[in-house]
């Protein structure tokens, strides 16, 4: 607290991001990371950047980049919204579209940063309850509403839901904006993209963080009618005329560019999933259908902590989210054949496990 | 205009940075760029990053820079911020400090952007007007405030506010932020940061986009005392939780840690200046004292935007800004001895100046 401070910082929670730890032995399996490296034509893109030229700013509209993710999706450019990763794109259209007389609906349990960008903006929301299997019950969204935002597949659950239900919704919901979050939907979930043209009230956001493996580079992507685009343009060159450096653009459109390398990981992380998922169940872990890079478990007889914990000391970093309805499960980020094998192993040789195999 | 967007932002009137042209044989003097490259440090820095890495994200804090900064200005890493640019950090300062009942205060000339972050957020503001040499006259700042903000040297004159006059504005105004911002400082004005340990209302901001020649990367700086540092931490982890990749990291780090470097291009560009200003005088010029790597000069029988037109045509850019009070003077950037010396060469073969050599 201070006396500088505006009053309304006082009482905001920020969002916590899971552990980036320092020590480099770990298997890192707690933020949703891609096992694989960035697409070799990154890694040739950015050694033949010149430099010098960093001396210079950036294109304030990342044309490039725009184009490319243009020509990709089958879209307009002007139906391209780029900001310094997914968080920052849905902070700005939080600004451009939620600031509503009515409240904003959003899943009960999904990305936890939603809540955190209402209060940040004095957002009023209401939380709908998930369907008794974790899912999205989107025949529930149908009070008035200044908006309506949920994670496809969603967060921590991996669920997805069925394209059919989202198109439905935007057909009852014609007056509010729809925003679909697809940061997971590369691995195994159905993109809202193709709607686009037809629902001028839909919104889809994509990471380069997960499928594209630059989380470290910070590039994230905002796709609809070309008045929402503006909307948030608006609200972008009021806030930061330069969001995305000339690294990242560069690095960005190279992995737009490598199709194959791109479509080639998904599917290995998409199978190692599989066989992860298999193995879990067979320690008698309840494991949620997953269509994204992690799975959210729970273990009848052993808490979500106590596992989290038990992996911690082995070297295993998992997520374990400690809020009521929650608190059982652990997600776990789907890496390597041969990482998801050491936490397989790892536990094998717990001692209320060990009888399982 | 959209029935989805906000109705706060309907009335936005966004920033309009300079031009950054798409063709190259252009002598760029419009963004206050630097005409020098990054340290061949920050070039050895990127070549040996491991690409692989950027699967990862980065450290939420970047704590690495601030280390490196914290050091270089003899503070504790607790009294430093970082944001993706200079802008992002003014933004944030705004939300964290300056949403307050009473109005901020700032010259009714200085940089652009600060009525842009009062609108998108919803703060009232004051302008003082510049006393008649165009100078900021802080012993003006005297009414109650949200809060006080400033270039220094200020933007688009360049003239440096004395450090003694920004220490009695301090000590007259110990209930409300000062926020001091030093994005041209390294050309000769005298910094705030030393004041920062005795003046817990003080907040100084820098950008690597000027003095250190990496406005194609994007990184801001805040420094002043733990509790303001504390206030926008508060709001960065509510907006965006890793603003800063690895590659702009690296790259500043390595731009910090190279001294020599950065003093002498820096002393090579005041030294351009002092020169470029005697030979605009030669021409008739007037030209505001700068400590800043632009000038600011107007000509008594040409108008500003006859003077840009007639220096674009010759494919060299200077910024006009079209604003009662402003519109006879072009901001010139400080580019090398050569453009500099192309800019006079150009002027002098202007009809109405032909004759002043």
């Amino acid at each position: 607290m201070s006396k500088f401070w505006s009053p309304a910082i006082q009482s905001l929670v920020p969002y916590t991001p899971g552990e980036q730890p320092k020590v480099l032995d770990l298997i890192k399996l707690n933020t949703n990371e891609n096992p694989y490296p960035p697409s070799p034509a990154v890694n040739e893109a950015l050694c033949s950047f010149a430099i010098e030229r960093l001396r210079l700013y950036p294109d304030p509209d990342s044309s490039q980049l725009k184009q490319a993710l243009a020509q990709y999706h089958q879209l307009s450019e002007d139906q391209v919204f780029l900001g310094n990763g997914s968080d920052e794109v849905l902070a700005l259209a939080f600004m451009a579209f939620f600031r509503q007389s009515k409240p904003l609906l959003m899943p009960a349990v999904t990305y936890s940063f939603y809540q955190v960008y209402c209060d940040l903006f004095q957002i009023q929301f209401r939380c709908e309850p998930l369907a008794d299997d974790f899912s999205i019950d989107l025949s529930r969204y149908s009070e008035q509403n200044g908006g309506i935002i949920f994670a496809n597949p969603n967060a921590p659950t991996g669920i997805p839901v069925p394209l059919t239900e989202i198109e439905a919704l935007l057909q009852r919901n014609r007056d509010s904006l729809v925003l679909v979050d697809e940061a997971y939907v590369d691995f195994g979930g159905e993109s809202a993209i193709g709607l686009i043209d037809r629902y001028p009230n839909l919104l889809v956001t994509h990471t380069f963080s997960k499928s594209r493996s630059l989380a470290g580079l910070r590039i994230g992507a905002a796709f609809g009618h070309p008045e929402l685009i503006a909307g948030l343009e608006r609200v972008k060159n009021s806030f930061n005329s330069y969001p995305l450096d000339m690294l990242a653009v560069t690095a960005a459109v190279a992995s737009v560019q490598d199709d194959a390398y791109f479509r080639d990981i998904c599917q290995r992380i998409i199978s190692t999933r599989e066989s992860t998922v298999c193995a879990l169940k067979q320690l008698g872990f309840d494991v949620l259908p997953s269509a994204s890079n992690f799975v959210f478990v729970r273990h009848p007889s052993i808490t979500g902590s106590d596992l989290m914990q038990f992996l911690r000391e082995r070297k295993l970093l998992v997520r374990h989210f400690n809020r009521p309805g929650l608190d059982a499960f652990l997600r776990i980020t789907i890496g390597t054949d041969a990482e998801m094998q050491t936490l397989i192993d790892t536990l094998h040789s717990h001692p209320q496990l060990a009888g399982n195999h």
